[in-house]
């Protein structure tokens, strides 16, 4: 018998069906006991009348239940499964590390990390992933109908230009080599082929450092778009992504979350300073400044996001394009989700002369990229975003970790 | 003026426009010259009857025309620019290394990589690359429907467990680390959370093979299902996949092709190596066997695609399952298209008793990847599609480095 889902039963009131998946919870009450199976969709109710069948049915093990749709107002989803006839297709045979019945796992995140293949199983895991996957399929839909090609770009580099610092070095048959740091200078290279390029890809940072939010390894959301008058085109293109990214998430994870504005608010760097109560010159925002501006967004605007522009040159990579009216100052910005930054973006410099002039000349390492620019670029400029960021930021959880399958850090290379 | 594109030219005739592209080409003939400028999308011709001014509008500047688009039997399109101002976005002051006009670059293999920021933008390159997208995004719309779900898995591993051999090492914050050969054991892992699963993403050979259809990072299509009853549904849902990719690439890339079969044709490993010619007993098909097999399914079957199945288990790795009516042969598939292997595929082991027994109980460097079988998987499989060797078979190109973007190779580390 073909087999059918738990968000099926209830269309097939009265009938036999056949369900499979992960035997997630036994409840044994006085006169009855239930099985609990858990499978991609969600769950199902299954009324066992002699208790021993049960035994064997350990938390985890799969199965196969045929068995009559019953309505119960009690059971989710107001049907539950009567009669059965239980197979079981795989046994487990051990002690569950934890349970992943209850509302949240009781495990310590390193637990839950050191046993990923059962910790994922949890909805509430297993939830956030789902949000991942809808995300990235509304942005490569928003992408697409604004006409940009996807492409893929080496994630081995033959030298650590693009920051100089944090970079992972590999052997490469003998010569040295380094795991790229962002698609930064391919997609630049891309914009003068299809003008319009996007990259869904791991990207790759040695940093030291310990804290919730940084991962050596995360996916980024890269894309960039040639013939732009400059930043302002970018956020547009942006802000549309987003909004369709959102729409997305809520249409597949079924996630409740506030639309994106037509108009996302935008403050100059120096204005943000003033927002925050930051001193006049900082260089940058410091992470109480960006949840200053965050508040201020929310109450002034009543959005979630707000673009900062024009940061000072003097904090943006090399390839930054200045503000033409206010050289000091960028054509880059970044937006804030929430108070947090979760995509950085701008325009960059398209004329080779800048280039050589911004390189002191020191050209030859960048030679490949430089390319592209003696060979003639449009104005163009694009924006990354960190998925785990952005995904755990819109479900209000704390560290990426919880929202990563298999999260690498300083400390940890497995599972 | 909002600029629009070459193919939209022929809605606007007798209008003013505006285009923007690179000079891809400047004709000189005894009465009239003509500028042809090349966008994302196709070609413009712009008459200039001044040829003073092509002098300084060599072949790659970005420019802007704005101009009146006039009815020309002769022209690409039907129509052409003329009366134009032109405006030069950013000038190429050097001698390219090679031209883009003619109908295929000229330069050698090696040039064009090594100039890969120009040898891209010739239109045969592009169109490489532009099916490769649309394969992809087939691929993802295909096991969406089928209610796949997306993931992103670590490139980073801790251990070199999947083949052994020919990884690259990476220094990880001062341990040993190895870029992953595949998602494998991640996406197998990941049945246990959705069932069904998929990635896109780059996998890493440290394979000492200079020859043609060998990268030492390509993009790898993978999928994994639960649920199965053995491997003949991961083909039946591979085949939809692919019905899907082609179907895709027709319409987004224009490439005329042969739609998939409704079926397509599969021999078992011993039928297979007799239709070759080869020996009764080899364990595996050579390059000149699977060829044989691609004229026999084109021939019998009209198909372009032939299933191999049931391998010998020795070949297989060590996740394989076995063909339980018969065991020294496997429930594993590969794919051949037009003679060549593109898709590896099987149904693998999913009891924790058949890894420990498969592995000599030598479990240790795999307790992350096992972990899954200790808590319970369904019978399982999945294939992995190579997606350069895909598209550089689909457009009967020999080399795959031709449909890549910036590959990595034995000798090749830049651009």
């Amino acid at each position: 018998m073909q087999r059918i889902l738990s968000t099926q039963l209830a269309s097939h009131v009265h009938e036999t069906v056949t369900i499979a998946g992960w035997v997630h919870r036994r409840r044994l009450l006085k006169s009855v006991a239930f099985l609990i199976v858990r499978d991609a969709e969600g769950l199902s109710q299954v009324v066992v009348t002699d208790q021993s069948i049960l035994e064997g049915l350990t938390e985890e093990s799969v199965v196969e239940v045929t068995a009559t749709v019953t309505p119960n107002e009690q059971a989710p989803g107001k049907v539950e499964l009567t009669e059965p006839v239980i197979r079981v297709l795989s046994a487990v045979g051990v002690q569950l590390p934890f349970e992943l019945h209850r509302p949240e796992l009781t495990a310590s995140l390193p637990t839950q990390l050191d046993h990923a293949a059962l910790a994922l199983r949890h909805p509430a895991r297993r939830a956030a992933l789902r949000v991942a996957a809808a995300a990235t399929e509304g942005f490569r839909a928003a992408l697409g109908e604004q006409r940009f090609v996807e492409i893929q770009t080496p994630k081995i580099v033959g030298s650590a230009t693009e920051s100089g610092a944090n970079v992972f070095a590999i052997d490469y048959f003998g010569r040295p080599g380094y795991l790229a740091q962002s698609p930064q200078f391919y997609k630049q290279m891309m914009v003068g082929v299809f003008e319009r390029v996007f990259e869904v890809g791991p990207v790759f940072r040695a940093e030291p450092s310990d804290t919730a939010r940084h991962l050596s390894q995360y996916t980024s959301l890269d894309a960039e778009m040639g013939f732009i008058e400059d930043h302002r085109d970018v956020m547009a293109a942006l802000t549309r992504t987003l909004t369709v990214m959102m729409e997305t998430i809520t249409m597949r994870a079924g996630l409740a979350i506030r639309s994106v504005p037509g108009e996302i608010p935008a403050v100059h760097f120096r204005e943000a300073l003033k927002i925050a109560g930051a001193p006049e010159g900082e260089p940058d925002l410091a992470p109480a400044h960006e949840r200053a501006l965050g508040e201020w967004a929310r109450k002034e605007h009543g959005s979630e996001f707000v673009y900062v522009t024009g940061y000072p040159m003097r904090k943006r990579p090399f390839y930054t394009h200045p503000d033409p009216a206010d050289p000091a100052y960028s054509n880059g910005f970044d937006l804030l989700f929430k108070g947090l930054e979760i995509v950085t973006g701008g325009q960059r410099l398209h004329r080779y002369e800048d280039y050589v002039r911004v390189l002191a000349h020191q050209t030859e390492p960048y030679e490949g990229y430089l390319e592209a620019f003696r060979c003639g670029m449009p104005p163009h400029g694009g924006w990354a975003i960190g998925l785990e960021r952005f995904v755990a930021r819109l479900m209000n959880i704390k560290n990426v970790r919880e929202v990563t399958a298999f999260p690498r850090d300083l400390h940890r290379i497995t599972p």
